[in-house]
């Protein structure tokens, strides 16, 4: 199945205790169509300035990316964020947002875009991605991820985009915010009442939780002794779990599982370094051998009686 | 092979978001002992005041736990603790702290206890810990336990035991701030580094990591709808690990690794209500099929290609 990803296209200047790495390739869609790409062909729709050069869309090249949807506002400059982490790297603190041409972003999808069966709605406003929604013609899975900011400027909105998406992808954080409750397993149960029939836990160095009506999986996260830049670890996973989905014949609770593993996978390469410069290197290989690692990792056998 | 646990037999005042527990039953030796006790005889070496009365003392009864140990003092009275946990129940904040008996605790063992094999030396002064390991005969399996007070009081004798044992249970934010490493695997292998065979990083809610020089193994913790009271989690965690490992025949890697699974039970029943309230009402077959639904919980298979 084709996937159809709609979202942010960004350049970034990051600071870790690390370094800092300034105008460097960003925005969720970035990540996201690079993951999915190495499991299916991606129409990406997201929109640049003219700062945007040709050096800096090559990550797309040689990869099943269609950028048909990648619109270029002459005079305008692309997104711009500036994000700092302490040594937790947990959390990111915001030092400077510019929307730029992301401020008028209405997506209008072509006839291929309406195609796409498994849809992505990274995060952006609640409203703008059930406008996307609307104009899908077939949608088979769609999945969607939000932000505090949404929860909290347009929750009826959210509500509404919660009600009419088959997953959720969303963190600890923005489900307590969301729930009010704070006991996760609860809060999970609540928004899954609305409508959607999985929810998937992003726990950043913890791993990941899947709660469907009939399972919960949870794994956790690729134990590094370098991690170097967590931005974009979210969208990259989005991009392996919804990428392998789409390339399943059945999206039952098995290969639910083993895209949850997939996307994992291809988040912990992200952190490895700076931007999307890991992700740039790696092979579909060794996406395939840290998934046996990942086996290795959780495995552990039935006792003996 | 039976097992000698060294800590605290206490009276707690456990305040949550859903009620307050006073003067309950507590203590790093209690829930340790209780939950070792499921797989292996456990001699339990602690000290309480004449206040701690038989009633107390019925958590103990009809289980594999030999009291010897369990030294009476008159006219004093048992350690107590106070300590308070918001929604999010992850960090207790002590509220109070009265030592009483537990300030001249200097264990004597006597023969019996002397010839135990899995030795727990629980969260107590890092020189007293080595000082009942010099006691012992014949230890297989030495492991230890500590906390922040003793990382920044007690530096160098703590090191000291770390390469004098063979496990150690720690938890996350001890390795960070015994190391000064903000990488947790790094940090890591630095301890092991000092000599210990196996690090076991206690994570929570977020589970159990366990790093060897040759192995990692990550787990989950269950994922529970009612979380009640985190007190005695982690002690019950080394209880059923190394009341489990006392119990095999080897202490290979797949050894191990079932018993974090047992320990991280265990734990997630001890949570479920205040004290040991939920531990004292379970059975092994309760252990066993939570040991199943960890199965399920964490299971994916192999891609194929």
């Amino acid at each position: 199945m084709s996937i159809l990803v709609v979202g942010s296209v960004a350049f970034d200047r990051i600071t870790t205790p690390f370094g800092t790495a300034d105008r460097c390739l960003g925005g969720s869609a970035t990540y996201f169509a690079v993951a999915a790409s190495f499991f299916a062909p991606v129409n990406l729709v997201a929109v640049v300035g003219d700062d945007f050069t040709a050096e800096d869309a090559a990550i797309f090249k040689g990869r099943n990316i269609n950028l048909d949807g990648l619109q270029k506002v002459k005079g305008a400059k692309t997104f711009f964020w500036a994000g700092e982490y302490g040594y937790d790297l947990n959390v990111a603190k915001t030092r400077e947002t510019q929307l730029n041409v992301f401020a008028d972003f209405k997506p209008q999808l072509n006839d291929v875009q309406r195609d796409s069966e498994v849809i992505f709605l990274a995060n952006i406003d609640p409203d703008l991605q059930m406008d996307v929604l609307r104009q899908c013609r077939k949608p088979r899975i769609v999945a969607l991820d939000t932000m505090n900011y949404w929860i909290s400027a347009k929750k009826e909105a959210l509500t509404h985009a919660f009600q009419n998406v088959d997953l959720i992808v969303i963190n600890e954080a923005e489900v307590r915010q969301f729930t009010q409750e704070a006991n996760l397993v609860k809060g999970c149960r609540q928004i899954l009442a609305l409508g959607a029939r999985t929810l998937v836990i992003k726990r950043g160095e913890y791993g990941v939780l899947m709660i469907t009506r009939e399972a919960v999986f949870a794994v956790p996260a690729y134990p590094l002794e370098n991690v170097f830049d967590p931005t974009g670890a979210g969208d990259t996973f989005a991009g392996g779990f919804l990428g392998y989905l789409a390339s399943c014949r059945e999206n039952d609770d098995r290969e639910l599982r083993r895209a949850i593993i997939f996307g994992s996978v291809l988040a912990s390469f992200t952190v490895e370094k700076f931007s999307l410069d890991r992700l740039r290197e790696i092979t579909l290989t060794d996406v395939q051998e840290r998934y046996r690692a990942f086996r290795t990792l959780t495995h552990f056998e039935d006792f003996e009686v």
